[in-house]
Formats: C-alpha cells, sequence, structure tokens
C-alpha cells in the first residue's frame, strides 16, 4: 500500500495533485533554493558578502546531486549540509556569500513555511469553492422537510437548509481563522547556529527584513526555531476542516442509507460482488481523512516539546506528519465539492 | 490512583483549585440554572410564557435531588430531562415557563461555553503572570553565558535570554490567540428539539439575544448543536498553551542534569532512597502536561466527526476530556510560575 | 464535569464500582502497604533485617497522615518518601527493617501490577459474561433474517448470528489475549535506587522471589523500572476490548434508527424535549468509551520513551492515563451486558 | 516533503527497503493476485467452477491495466471491482472461475494478511539481530560503571549492563508476542458479499480450508471482515517494539551530551552550521519514529469501530496507517542495529 497520496491506485482516491505538488520535493527544494539566494542577496545587501548576486544566481541556476543528497541526509539526519556543499561548488568564487551565517533549520523551515503559506491559500480557496458548492444546495432544496435526528433517532422534523447548515457555517469561520493565524505561520525562519543571529552580528535585522520581503513572509522578531506554536496551529487549523468535512460525510453516508434515502447521489461506487450497490465512496472518504487528521495533530502537539536550541527528534517527527496532513486536507476539500455536486436529491423521499 | 486532579495525594502534584472550580459538579450545575433561569425570563420578555419571572427565582433558589439526577443520567444518558423536571415541581404554576422549547445541549452546552469563557480568562491571567515572571528571570539572568545546544549537542555559546525566549515569546501569541478565538467559542447555545429553534417560533433570535446578553456569551445565527469547531478550537488553544510549558519543562530537567549544571533549583523534590537528590519535579510535570494534552487533542478533534443534529457519542467524549485538559493547562501554568520562582540560577556555573 | 467516572450525576452512566474500586486511592494504598510489609518480612527471612515481622505488621495495621502524603507529594513528585516516612515513625524500633534498599518506583509501581492483575480477572470474568449474554441473543435471534450492509449500504441478506458474530467472536481472542500477556503484566517491582538491585546484595533476587510468592505476582528476572512494556501491553488490551464493544454498540445504534428498526431495545432514554424518543444510550456510550480509550492508548505508548534509569514525565503520565482507561473498559463491559439484556427484538421486523 | 520512506534525500534516513517492498503496490497486486489465483484453484477443486487451473493461470500471468485500476479506485473507493473485471477479461471462456463468491474485502485483507505475516517474520529477525547486537555491546562494555540517572538526576552507580539491560530484554518478549500474536493475524479472509460466505455454500469451509493451506495462512472460522482486532493487535506489537527502540534512543541522546560523554559514537552527523558537530542521528530517528507509531496506534484503535459487515471509513484508515508504521518499525529495528554498531565506547569516561 505504502503512502496512499502517491500510489498508483489507492491515488485515484486519495490524490490531490494541487496539494501534494505544494509538499513534493520538488516544492521543498524551490524552497530551500529560494531561501539560499535570497539569504546570499540579503548578505550582499547588507555588507556581509561579496559577489552575492552572482552565488544567488548560482544557486537558482543549478541542479542537484540527488543521490548525494540522500548520502548526506542519512549521514547528517538533513539534508542542508550536502545541499550547502553543492552550492557552493557552484557558486565557485562567489562561495563566500553562501549560507554563511544560516544553519539548516533557517532553510528547512523556511521552505516549510511557504508550503504552508501556500497551503492555507489553498485550503481558504477550496473553502469558497465548498461554501458556493453547499449554498448551491440549500438555495436548490433549503426548504424540503427532513426528519431531524438526534442521537441517531429520529427527533422532529427539520428542512434541508438546517442539515446543511453545519456544514456550512463553520466554513467562514474556519476562513476567518486561517486569515487571523497567517501572520504566526507564514513566518521567515533566520537565526544561525544556535538560533541567536548572532553570526550575522549588528545586520542581522536587516537579512531578515530584506529576506522577509523577498519571500513574501513574515519578519519575526527572531528565529522561531525552538518555538513550534506555529506549526502546531497550522495543523491545527487542518484537522478543524477536515473534522467538518468529517460530519459532513458522515451525515452523507446515514442519510444515503436504504431506510433513511434522505439523499441521492449520482457516480457512487460499485461493489465487486454486488451490481446493484451505490456506495457512498467520497462520504466515507471525508470521515476516513477526519479521523486521520485527528490523530496526527495529536503528534504536531506531541512535538511542542521540542528541546533546548534543536530537538532532531521533535523537528523530524513533523517531517513526517505534515505533508499527509496537508494532503489530507486538500483531498478532503476537492472531495466534498465533488461530493456537493453529485447530490440529485436531499430531504425526505416524496 | 483514579483521577489525578481529584486525588488525596497525588492531588497535592496535579490539583489546580482555581480551574477545577471552574469544570466541578457545582459550577455546572450553577451553569445549566443560569441557563434555565436565563431563558424563563428571555421567555417571559418575548411574551412566550408567563409567570416567568417566578419560575426563573424558582429555579435559581433551588436545591436538587442528586440521587435523582444520577438516576436520570443512568436512564437518559443526560442529565437533563430530570434536572428539567424537578424545576418545573420546583416552580408549580410557574412550571409553563421553564425549559419550553429548549433541549437538553442547549442547556449543557450553554454551561460548558460558560466554563470555556471562564478557562480562556483564567488562562490568560496566568499568561500574564508567567510572563512577568519569565520576563524577571530574563533581567536577572538573561546575559550570562549557556552553551547552545542543538540535537541534543553542544553548538555555540548563546545567553540565557535566548534560552528562555522560546519559553516567553509565544505566550503573548497564546493571548493573542484566545482573544481571536473567544468570541467562536463562548457562545450561547440555544437550538430546541433539532436544532432549528423552531419551538421559539418567530420569537426565537430575540429570546436568544436576551439570554446572550443576560449570560455573557456572544450570540451566534444559529445553534452549534452538531457544530464543534469551537469546543476543537477551544481545546487546541490549551494544548497550544502546554506545549510550551512543556518545552520550558523539558529545557530545565536538561539542564539541571549534574554534568550540564545550567539551571539551579530551590525546592526539588527528594528521594524515598537517595537523600542527596533533588529532582526536578516541576519541570517534569511541565512535560507530562503537556504529553497529556496533546493526546487528549486527538479525542476532541476525532469528537469532529458529529453525527446528524446531535451526537450522543461524540458529545459524552468530549464530557471526558475537556475538564481534564482544562485541569492540566491551569496546573501547567501555576507550575510554571513556581517553577520560575524556585530559579536560583541559570546559565553556565562560574 | 470534572472526572466522570467519580462523578454526582455523570457517575450514573459512566461509573463502574467494581472496577473503580480496583485503583482507588484506598486500593493504591493497600497495595503499597502490601509491598512494604512483604518487604519487609523478605528482609528479615534474607537476614537482610532485625524485627521485620514488627515492622510488617505495624505496616499493616496503621493509619496514615493524608495531608502529609499529600504535601510530601507536592514536594517530591512522589507520595512514597512521606509514606514510608510515616511507615518508620510507626514501626519504631523496627524502623530499620522498612523500605531499606527499595525505592518509589518499586513500590507504586507493584501496586499497579497488583490492580493490573486484578483488572484483568475483572475484565475476563466480565467478557466471559458478556459472551453468555451474546450466545443467548444469538441462541434466540440467531436464525433470523437481517440485511447485510456494506458500507452503510444493503448489501445481502444474512442472519442476525451473522451480525453478532463480530460482537462475540473476538471476546475468546481477547480472553486469550489476557492469558498470554499476564506473566508479562503481573509483575513484582523490585529494583531499588537505580533499579539494579544492588542495596540487596547477594540475596537480592531471594527477597524478590520471596515477595513475589507472598503478593501473587510474577519474579521477573530484573527490575523493569524502565522497561515499560509491559504496561502499554496492558493498555493495548484494555483498548482492544472496548474497541470490539465500541462496534457493538456502533451497529446496535444503527439498527435501532427509525426507517432501519433492525433491533427493538427496552429501557432507552428520554429527552427532554421530546417525550417520544428512545435514545440508545448505552450503544452511544459504548462508541465513546472505545474512542476515548484509543486515543488513551496513544500516550501509554508516547511513554513506552522513559530516559534513563526513571522517567518522573512519562511515570507520571501513566498515572493519568490508566486509571480512566481500566475504569473506562469496566464500564463498557457491563453496558455491553446491560445492553445485550435489554433487547427485545433483533432482526428484520416481521 | 511527501512520503518519508520514500522520499529523495530523505529517504536516506527513513527508508527500510525491505519493509518498503512487504507494503509496496506491486506486493499488494502480488497479494491480490495470489489471493485469486487460489480462489480460482479452490473453487474448482470444490467443484464450484469450470475450468478453474486456466483461471488461476491466466490471473497468475497476466499484467494490469494501472490507469484502469486507479480509476475504478476512485469511482468505487476500493481497487477489487476493476482489478476482477480485467482478470475475467484474460481469464476469457475460465472467467466463471474468477471472483465468483468473494469479494473486495477478501482480496484486500488477505493480501494485507500476508503483508502483516512477512512483516511479523522480519520483524522477528530484525529482533534477533539486534539482541545479538546489544549482547555484544554487554560483553564488551558491561561492567564499566555508569552514573545511573532517576528523573534526569544522577542517583547512584550502576553498571553499563544495567543502563543496555532495558534496550534488550524487552525484545524477547516481543519476539514471544509476535508467537502468540501470529495466529489472531496472518488469518485468510474469505467472507463473500456480507461476510457469510453464503455464495459458496455448503463449500465454503473445503474452500478457505483449501486456500489457507495455498497461502500458508491460518484458516479463522469465519471472515473477520468487521472483526479488526487481529488488524488492531498487529499495529500494537508495532509499537511495542518502536517503543522500546525510542526509549534506547532517548537514553543514547542523553548519554552523548557533552558533559555527560558517557557514550561515544562513530559516524554522528555533520551540521551545516558547526563543522565540530557529532549530531547522534539515529538515536532521535528511532525516539522519532517511537512517538510516530504511537500516534498511528490509536488511528488503528479508532478504526476497530467498524460498523455493520464492512465500514469503507474505518477500514480505509488502516489503508493510510498501516504502511507507514510497517515502516516506521522496519527503519527503526534497522536503525537501531547500526546504533548498536556505532558504538565506540559506552561509561563513565576514564
Amino acid at each position: 500500500m505504502t503512502d496512499v497520496f502517491d500510489h498508483p491506485w489507492l491515488g485515484g482516491l486519495f490524490a490531490d495533485p494541487d496539494m501534494a505538488a505544494l509538499w513534493s520535493p520538488d516544492a521543498q527544494l524551490a524552497g530551500m533554493r529560494a531561501f539560499e539566494a535570497a539569504f546570499s542577496r540579503a548578505l550582499g545587501r547588507a555588507g556581509l558578502a561579496d559577489r552575492a548576486e552572482e552565488a544567488a544566481r548560482a544557486i537558482e541556476g543549478m541542479g542537484f546531486d540527488m543521490d548525494d543528497l540522500r548520502a548526506g541526509t542519512a549521514q547528517d539526519g538533513v539534508v542542508v549540509p550536502r545541499l550547502v556543499r553543492q552550492m557552493k561548488a557552484q557558486a565557485g568564487d562567489a562561495a563566500g556569500a553562501v549560507h554563511k551565517g544560516a544553519t539548516s533549520q533557517d532553510v528547512i523551515d523556511t521552505a516549510t513555511a511557504l508550503a504552508m503559506r501556500d497551503t492555507l491559500a489553498l485550503v481558504d480557496r477550496r473553502l469558497a469553492d465548498l461554501t458556493a458548492a453547499l449554498e448551491g444546495l440549500a438555495a436548490r432544496f433549503g426548504a424540503r422537510p427532513l426528519m431531524g435526528r438526534t442521537r441517531m433517532q429520529a427527533a422532529t422534523e427539520i428542512t434541508v437548509a438546517d442539515r446543511i447548515a453545519p456544514w456550512l457555517l463553520p466554513l467562514a469561520d474556519h476562513r476567518a481563522r486561517i486569515a487571523q493565524a497567517r501572520p504566526r505561520i507564514a513566518r521567515l525562519q533566520l537565526g544561525g547556529a544556535s538560533g541567536d543571529r548572532a553570526d550575522l552580528g549588528a545586520k542581522a535585522d536587516a537579512v531578515a527584513a530584506d529576506m522577509a520581503a523577498a519571500l513574501r513572509l513574515e519578519n519575526p522578531a527572531r528565529a522561531w526555531h525552538a518555538m513550534r506554536d506555529g506549526v502546531a496551529e497550522f495543523a491545527g487549523l487542518l484537522s478543524l476542516v477536515t473534522g467538518t468535512l468529517g460530519k459532513m460525510g458522515q451525515d452523507v453516508a446515514l442519510m444515503a442509507q436504504q431506510g433513511i434515502a434522505e439523499i441521492e447521489l449520482s457516480g457512487g461506487g460499485t461493489s465487486s460482488a454486488m451490481a446493484h450497490k451505490q456506495n457512498p465512496v467520497l462520504a466515507e472518504l471525508l470521515v476516513t481523512l477526519a479521523r486521520f487528521n485527528a490523530g496526527q495533530l495529536a503528534l504536531i502537539h506531541q512535538a511542542l516539546v521540542h528541546e533546548q536550541e534543536r530537538s532532531g527528534a521533535a523537528w523530524a517527527l513533523e517531517w513526517m506528519v505534515l505533508p499527509p496532513m496537508a494532503q489530507a486536507t486538500g483531498r478532503a476539500l476537492a472531495a466534498a465539492v465533488t461530493l456537493a455536486g453529485q447530490v440529485r436529491r436531499i430531504g425526505t423521499p416524496e
């Protein structure tokens, strides 16, 4: 099975190419390259390095020896030492303008911040799409009657709009949360060896401001090497979104039961054993992805216990968990929009 | 062992009386009583009930038969049917102004919203206290040298202020998060049987506005019976706070190791076997509480999959998890302040 | 709300007095007392202490100053230093036979091992009870038809026995697991200060064998202070049991839906808003408890990372999580037996 | 970043090719192919199909249209309908001997059972390797002194053998657990549409016995479609193993601190900022993988709530979580063996 998001057939169900692109090795490499180029240029403008533009262009134009990067990661636990070695070799005489005063965590975390920033933008756009889709359903079917169900038991009659409301209304709150949290998440990471920017001396803040502007990231007062609350807040936003969609999925799956029949979908899944079945595949998927993210979120919060100036152990746990969380969220949003489009009818059958 | 927060001896380590009071059965009962009294009065002012003030005063002044409440909870899965029955009996001729048009979830969730609101206020106050305590440490010891440690290895020399910064700086962000999230958390719950406020007719919004003002809660556009994102956001805030404190605790425990000796504490724990030991008990406790909340948070996010108009299963999971999370957070904040006060020295021994 | 297991009204739904008794402070104190008395006697028989029987009887007969225990736990992070101080005071001239060569973890973990042992016995008995109850249901209703449902959709007709089988068959496997795991769980803890039994010298193994026999526990080759796999295996057993019951509960709640009506229960819960409702309260509770234990299990596994000879942080996490897991399991088993007894009919309505 | 186990450079740190091979799409396809071929042959031998051997050989020899499998999974939520359609097309006139009476879950779960069986075998072999490696360390360094540390504080002097014991002794228990659990995990799945083997009639048990023998799997009394305790037990075993290794990794990382210096390693990682550093990369990795598996385990236990005859939602959650857990376990074992080989010295420096 391996990774469901990048799998020859399970990818048909789980893959979200747009989100996968934001967290791909290519994107990660592009993010690290962008960091180093911006850093070289900022060093140059701050008078901390010569031939800075030359170094930046070398970094921007070069290819990488991936076998060397892999061997280096095996050795060092992190890709950056070899990445920088390759960059310096490429920069040649301009090597003095490469990475001088930065550290591995600056490079990787800034690339992650770019991915988180772009993820929030993608999630926000899809929340808008889903809002429109659900408002469309409410417009078409909202006035139709439906049996309200509490504790899985028939309660009092409601309308379809009442059933849709808890799928729809939290989406606006999620968008507000994203807007509020973005400045705490999309932050430049720049600290140097122990996070104090010591090697950049009096020019440290100028370098940081320059880089933040170039990379379109926030410029925090100091490095967040060992302050992972922004990362955890990001993960929490993702899981809040998938949680809302999981509730929608669970509702749809329950409504689609024979004997209940409160929803009619096109395009449901077939069975290898029973030709008559129309399985609410995307509805179930939303439940799966919600439960998946809920579990992963705990690990990102475990990783808040990030000791001293850098925890190799806690940091690597983020590497394991963030990309699948983002992909689960992207896929859930896309699936929810598709599912909304599959609705032929909601409400008590006539 | 049972519940560590309310335990004859473990309570010495884990209990936080201020936070416990906010989530105690007494507070819960007070919250439910406040809901019902405000609801009766709002019904009266809206012209939906007679003798409303009389009913409200009966509710406010009465005692409860706890055995009956317990038996009712066993039967109904929720305390409110018996609670209301007792209230109606007490109200006598004014019973028509009691709970008419409300439902169990309105009562319990509003009481929870009050507890969440007061918890955020308490957490915010203690974040301010801890900020002051850590700023004090930074003022006293901040300029002293300290070996920076990355991946548990000596890196480059930093200052004590650099080590303290990741304990201190996120506190301001946590306070900003609380301020932003509070309106999504401290919300009146009012929906009636299936959450659509149908039984209150055209007066529903007026009743809700009246109650929200009386209870000093936000007045959302509709009931959030099946929209639990505010609850999950609340839990996420708690775990972000304990995560930051867990990082501080881990750092202190590591600094207190013999051979490292970068911190000297008064008042450490003794050992039953070794009289010479000074254990960094509160530092370890901060790690424990951070890991505890991280795990519980996953369950609150699992409970986002809250089916249809009310999920008995997901709702009861919140009941199990929210109070210990709040108590863990309260205790962690109090312990962190105490721990900061125990510091006799931070920095490389002279 | 506080702890649902020990709550004035929520206890009606969540409390299991038999299981609570096994993990109560009283039981914990009894376990620690039993450890110390057995230890004193074993020291005496090994020739390592005088007046050992006198010390043991003093320990067995004494009361404790609970305020002192609480203050000591606050100070030391663990109750044992004060507990032992009280015991020595009580033993008077026999104090030399008290705790000499043992450590806090020996005392607390042995008490926990006794609680785990008795918990497994209680769980095993209730698994037998539930097996009988479900076999009874299968005998009464097993041949009746029922619509099989896969992916929440009608599949092919099965029998009630087919639906019950996945509730019933794993119970035997759980019992087999308990029998296999018990010797790895119900183990004496005896290691002394750093776990090497050094202070007991050449008599260490004799003392351990003597104590294990007296306490009816296994006698492992050495102390398991920092080997927590037995604890994690215990927690895993509990969550496997509640998982099976959660599946049963989810099925029952789904079968009880109007429109499906494949089960008829007596004694369901009523609603504060709708007199006609019969809520499947115990079925939902089984789902809640299964999800609760699943989440807690992660924390016990996090606590496997138990550094060096004793981790105060990881150990205290066990204290927070084990007692609620045990109580959730006890309650789930009791509720499942009750729920089985509430069944008036299973199968397609005639 | 995407999946760390299959990543161009992070794979250098996280990948375990042997374990990845057991859970790869190729292995999954081979497992499904093996199921269907064995099923066809068993149908033939039971007299339930003609031209069975011809069908089996067609299945064994064919290639698959992966785009079609992907499109089918997107449509059906499961790969098997299209897989079977391709198989039937290939079998031509023998198509009547393909999959007749089986269902998707039979195919996928049997393939998973094969992967779990082979995973347990690989884990067991590596546990033996690690046992030998740690016994070697104990033989070389075991008698050397070391400061015992409890609650992160110096306690009493122990030996290196005492420190190694909690890394080593649980390995034998893990192997015993695997041996006991294997028959509950490595089980044929055969149930047909709703799990009752109805379509196989009186020959069902004969078909199952035939298949179990051919596939070298246990032959349970009935299908375990909705009984996932074996899967959860498997996941629990993996996390117990990584938990023990995580404890070893945490210890090594702590011992490697400057100022403690109780271990000397060759081959540690370098830093992009500090040439002098020797980071205990593999030790940290063990902690990361332990925490990862602990978190994932919660999700497999959440998936025990597997409703009715098949839960699409809970089942897909297993697909997401099992392969990374297996890979984390394989990698942790390999890394622990490597780490043991990197030890140049354990014990107090002379």
